[in-house]
């Protein structure tokens, strides 16, 4: 698999990655355990600073991983990836995998937080737990992505969308409105 | 615009349409009040019930109109009326605009809720807030979807995903890759 170069990219722009809805790769690391899990749960809540919210099932290995370590990293895997997303998702860090190894990914340092970057992916969005207090009675972890890193081509890679019953949808074609929008909606 | 059949769906099944992350169109109604809003920040939170979160800003005139009445309609909206999603974007019901009216789409009656059906749209999830204990917080609104009415075809439908900008991607191709999963994962 590729390792795209990636590029510093503007945190209040996040939402361009990740407000169309793709299934994304979590890393996490705690202690001496690093794990991955695939995740299409998750929306934009803020641009300034960049927050977002997930929703990550308790019985799943990365749920403690994350709580304890208040830190992830969001990697943007592309639809030549579907493979690994896949199977990611169909195997559990408690069984004693070594995620990275098992599926030929590649760990980088992250700038700020403790879990690796993975470089096949177009982009990595390091995050810190923001607001831990949504993470018992919902599931829900609050993020605040403190840096971002992006792979300047393609200008839009072909995401996956997640459909249920083992079916993705795949990033199409774009349509610009720009000119019909007032500049403060933008 | 066309107005397509729909049917009842199964509560269980709406990821299908909603966990892709598409922009959506939320039709809320309070007393003699009734408005539009265009919007991307959700997310699945449980398949049964069928619940999900929803961003949003305490500026958008529907923010009262939905804390009140505690109910809305979900609408999925297809690319065919990216014009329309765009114009309701960018006005807003506290300037008195029936946007039913103002866009030319037909208002139906909820099976459940007050407020009403777009007809134009692909699918219409009729939705009752079930925590409202994130709304001050974090702006957040916890729905409980009690009724979804889908059109059978086009059984993927050209949903609109917003990138910021002005810009939207359009749903492309499909990717199965069922025989991989673990059944419980499907």
């Amino acid at each position: 698999m590729k390792k795209p170069a990636k590029q510093d990219f503007p945190l209040t722009q996040i939402r361009r990655y990740l407000e169309p809805g793709p299934i994304v790769l979590v890393s996490s690391r705690w202690k001496q355990q690093t794990n991955i899990m695939t995740m299409g749960w998750h929306m934009m809540l803020d641009f300034s600073p960049a927050l977002l919210a997930c929703y990550i099932w308790e019985q799943n290995h990365s749920f403690e991983l994350l709580r304890r370590s208040g830190e992830c990293v969001i990697n943007l895997p592309t639809a030549d990836m579907v493979d690994t997303v896949v199977d990611i998702g169909n195997c559990s860090g408690a069984e004693g995998i070594d995620k990275f190894e098992a599926f030929g990914l590649t760990a980088e340092p992250a700038r700020h937080v403790g879990a690796p970057l993975i470089a096949q992916c177009h982009a990595n969005f390091e995050c810190r737990l923001a607001d831990k207090r949504q993470i018992r009675p919902h599931g829900m972890f609050i993020w605040e992505v403190v840096k971002a890193h992006v792979a300047p081509r393609p200008r839009r890679p072909r995401t996956l969308h997640y459909r249920g019953e083992g079916e993705f949808m795949v990033a199409g074609g774009h349509i610009s409105r720009r000119a019909r929008f007032k500049a403060q909606n933008l």
